[in-house]
């Protein structure tokens, strides 16, 4: 996700919590993954992106092939994977009397084979697309790189030998890493076999999510973001457990603050701990609900202790934002996130997750007993409510708006519910609504739709819970065969991307992975 | 060089000669070497290839530069170099949330700064080509290469940041290496500086070819050839005198020979000691040729006796190719080398060659009183310089031909005078004659301009070598400000490349090295 430039903020850096952060870092659980079989990319109008994979040879035949100048083979490692190539060159012929020449290129999806990354048209950079050349000068050789990369395919293409010696490939694996132990998650046992399986690819895109720190995508961005950390929080804790990481996480943001005491939206963490210069309205408040998740799951009064006054603080600003009427300030630039969706106003579902937020951090004051910051809350929370019903609910219409022009979207209706500002019984008649009578305004990416699932469950509508599932994830396994969740799918758009190109487009991203909590929460 | 391909031979391997050289293993010398100044390559018709460098600014600007995705800067390092490149990468701008991905461009001469290597359209590997794209993951980044190079211009360019952040570079430099130590080498006096410049510059392009081995050219090939190490080993002899060096190469080239027991014209020596599978008339015998210089400049008397056999056997495998008349044996083959020329025909100065190497093995075998191979030597030598004058030389002409076709050359005519077949007199006639009259199939590298210089002085020609000298190194010096000289050049053809491309030229080439030599040699 991206960007937004300021400059002029400064860092309010604690060093304790920092320290803290540094002596969780997690272990990383290493496995040895080799190549499944050998592929060909093909055509195929009802895949995603109108391609393929056929299986061109058993991976026992990849060292038989000779491969020469402009000669190319296709690996497929059998399911996604985030780790560290290994592969072993062998030259046939005559010694090798020039350097080998390779580009190796990774895949998350079939396109990322098919299409070459040198047409790629997009404004965000170039530099994630999953692309090495290399020379070797010593044949045999057995090379390890440097880089991780995300992908289930590997396209090897030689470049040039010389005339003289061609190269043959063998022990190509990979060294595949997470954080994430998934040897002690239960079975999720359900008689809908699809639901199983959209389970199983939900874990699956949390692990491979799961590294140092909970990162949104391990193709990119490869970071640490507060929206992304809240979902995979969640995911974690009805699934593997690591529980000290979501700890690290938040000592990390707490670490690094501005000189208002604003949290940042994401995380740099190398070379050092550096908070993004971007600062979203609905992320920093995330801050506080992810402590509030963090402690129902552990009950860990240390962590609420220490991080209260940063959790408190990320309320204050969003009650800083409030206009004389008590709604949140809106205004033309990128100030809260939401969705990708360059036509949304942010004004009313930020006002919801403001609402959302208050609840959650009335909660903690309570356990800590802040009589001043919960009875301040508690008087907010009832003018913001107020508010919302008062500017933002249009009666005639049955649905929440949003900004100055009044704009009916998903985002907002989703977010009112969650937010509760309604009766469960509103919610459930205004949800109703939102599926019969459909707003221009729709939902783009994974990160909504979950909410609206959240939604639906929230207010009692089980069933259509359960079925928008298995339109939208299940969606992305009949599109795609999916081994992990997309960062991006529209199913009445299926090439929507917010930069441009679907090729940077991230297919194992950490906020598609929360139907494991769904379906553990609520269909238990 | 390149290329024949004979998969059918066998090594006849010797451990302990392969031991010995591996004992013989020399110091690198290493020394830092900073950016000189930013340059600009400019058109200009007057210098090689229509290319040079102008000023663009001090290496202090460097730092001050921001460059952002598609700018580049070029560095000039002021002399021709030899190592590995470290510099310091600094982000500009907001945390990067992106890669840096690097294009660097290595050049020994300005034309490879200015044409696109993707444009390279020659037989040999493009592999060759010093270019590396290169992702950087984590910024500030203190890169260090992990390859050589061989450049004296640097092109950086920058393919992708993101739009939130730019670099700057600084820190720029190289460790050279070396495994000649130049500072212990007396200086060449002489009233002409032009000549004195020659001399320096041969001294550098030397320096930068002693590595680990003899190599023939520190971009390409990088490798041990018998006709490169015996010209560098008489440079050697003159200047920096690493004789272990010298040592060790003909060890190595003994330790490998095939199951005749002839030796390879080139070795490689990693990951371990291998011939290859090309073999030259001219190259093995000169094994022979270079074990006498390196007995004349040490009198390692335990070095010939280890390399005898070998070296006698090179001369028996030269005896072998002659006919009935005592001629040797022509072919379609690449099966000498002689000249990178077309049209050249190998039989008239393979021939001299073998007359060349039988009076060197006679005097080895006369120090090591080897009684019936000198007698044996003997015997043929009278034979084949008697057929030689009956077949060959063309009194009407007044110059030996070569070949069915009775080809007139340069190349024959030079070999037959450093091989003694006539007596001075008529060898200083001969030369007068080749440059008065000169014959269609031309010089086209310095390896064989260096064997006419030589001739020219052993005849007492001195004048005509000198001016030889000047007009062709010299006009290196001055078509191309050369830092070292290169390994192909010709004044009546400047764009000459026997691999179809002047980009994969090798401009520093240890057999341009010789003038030091010659100079030090016939002028002191």
């Amino acid at each position: 996700m991206s960007f937004q430039q300021n400059q002029t903020f400064e860092i309010n850096r604690n060093g304790r919590f920092e320290q803290i952060a540094d002596d969780l870092g997690p272990i990383l659980y290493r496995e040895n993954v080799v190549v499944n079989q050998i592929v060909e990319v093909v055509k195929n109008k009802g895949k995603i992106h109108g391609w393929e994979v056929k299986s061109g040879g058993s991976a026992g035949e990849l060292s038989k092939q000779v491969l020469g100048k402009g000669d190319q083979v296709i690996l497929d490692f059998g399911d996604h994977q985030v780790g560290y190539l290994s592969l072993h060159i062998q030259p046939v012929g005559s010694p090798p009397d020039a350097p080998l020449h390779l580009r190796l290129t990774f895949g998350e999806m079939p396109v990322e084979m098919a299409e070459s990354f040198s047409d790629y048209d997009g404004w965000i950079s170039s530099s994630w697309l999953q692309e090495e050349t290399i020379h070797v000068d010593v044949l045999p050789n057995q090379l390890k790189l440097p880089r991780r990369y995300s992908f289930r395919y590997l396209k090897i293409e030689v470049l040039d030998t010389s005339p003289k010696y061609k190269v043959s490939f063998d022990n190509v694996s990979i060294e595949a890493v997470t954080s994430a132990d998934v040897h002690n998650v239960d079975t999720f046992e359900h008689k809908d076999k699809e639901l199983v399986e959209i389970d199983r690819v939900s874990i699956k895109t949390l692990q491979d999510c799961m590294q140092d720190v909970f990162e949104d995508g391990p193709k990119r961005d490869r970071r640490l973001w507060l929206g992304d950390l809240r979902l995979q929080a969640m995911a974690n804790y009805a699934t593997v457990q690591n529980n000290e990481l979501v700890k690290r996480n938040l000592y990390q943001f707490a670490a690094v603050p501005n000189q208002d005491g604003q949290v940042s939206a994401n995380l740099f963490v190398e070379p050092t701990l550096i908070p993004d210069d971007t600062f979203l309205f609905d992320y920093s408040l995330f801050f506080t609900t992810t402590l509030y998740d963090y402690y129902q799951a552990t009950k860990d009064d240390e962590a609420i202790h220490d991080l209260w006054m940063t959790a408190y603080r990320q309320i204050e600003i969003g009650i800083e934002r409030l206009d004389r009427r008590c709604i949140v300030e809106d205004d033309d630039s990128w100030w809260s996130f939401i969705d990708w969706h360059p036509e949304l106003n942010k004004q009313g579902p930020s006002q919801a997750i403001l609402i959302y937020a208050l609840r959650r951090a009335i909660e903690l004051a309570e356990i800590l007993q802040k009589e001043n910051e919960k009875n301040f809350m508690l008087t907010q929370l009832a003018k913001v409510e107020e508010a919302s019903i008062k500017y933002l609910w249009k009666e005639g219409q049955g649905f929440f708006v949003s900004g100055e022009q009044e704009q009916v979207s998903w985002a907002t209706q989703v977010w009112m519910v969650l937010a509760e500002v309604l009766d469960q019984e509103k919610s459930r008649v205004l949800l109703k609504r939102l599926l019969t009578e459909p707003p221009k305004i729709e939902m783009n990416t994974p990160y909504m739709h979950h909410h609206l699932v959240e939604a639906l469950f929230l207010v009692g509508l089980d069933h259509e819970a359960t079925n928008w599932m298995k339109m939208y994830w299940g969606g992305m396994l009949q599109d795609g065969g999916a081994d992990t969740f997309w960062e991006l799918y529209n199913p009445t758009d299926k090439e929507f991307s917010p930069y441009g190109n679907h090729l940077i487009n991230s297919y194992c991203h950490a906020w598609s992975c929360t139907p494991t909590y769904l379906l553990r929460k609520f269909l238990k």
